[in-house]
């Protein structure tokens, strides 16, 4: 399955915190191309692991996951306007 | 056509006035549904406007969006963890 995952992590005392394991946790699973925009191709248990790992991570009621689930990335097409794939990649 | 759009503007001394602008132009075409995360359907004619918009207002070494284009929603399936929609909407 081709994933598309985007979060938006409070900001407030363990914000910052969480914002680093999130963003850990979704480098191992796919590829960083926006400062809070993951994509990438994943087993159906690797998706599940990593909605786990994400869930023992985030508040409930403070931070924001979306994941977006296609069967394959030939039914999304993907345009860049501005700069390009994020180059530095190591946004934290 | 399905669109899901990313943005990242960079926050320096115009960045605010950018933000506030890029943000307005989605809202018109599409639902905002993460801080800077937004959705809808739009046919090509949208599509390419809404481009074009974009095009105008962002600055191309600086900014950043994203658009995922699906030919329909049918084969995009979408998981939120944590806060569900963003309710607010009046992100600015």
């Amino acid at each position: 399955m081709y994933i598309i995952l985007v979060y938006d992590i409070k900001l407030d005392k363990e914000g910052q915190k969480v914002l680093r394991k999130t963003f850990n946790i979704c480098k191992r699973y796919l590829s960083h191309i926006q400062n809070s925009v993951f994509e990438g191709e994943l087993s159906k248990s690797q998706l599940m692991s990593l909605k786990w790992e994400i869930g023992e991570i985030i508040r409930e009621d403070k931070d924001s996951v979306i994941l977006f689930e296609s069967r394959s990335d030939r039914w999304l097409d993907k345009e860049m306007l501005g700069i390009k794939e994020d180059k530095t990649s190591n946004f934290l």
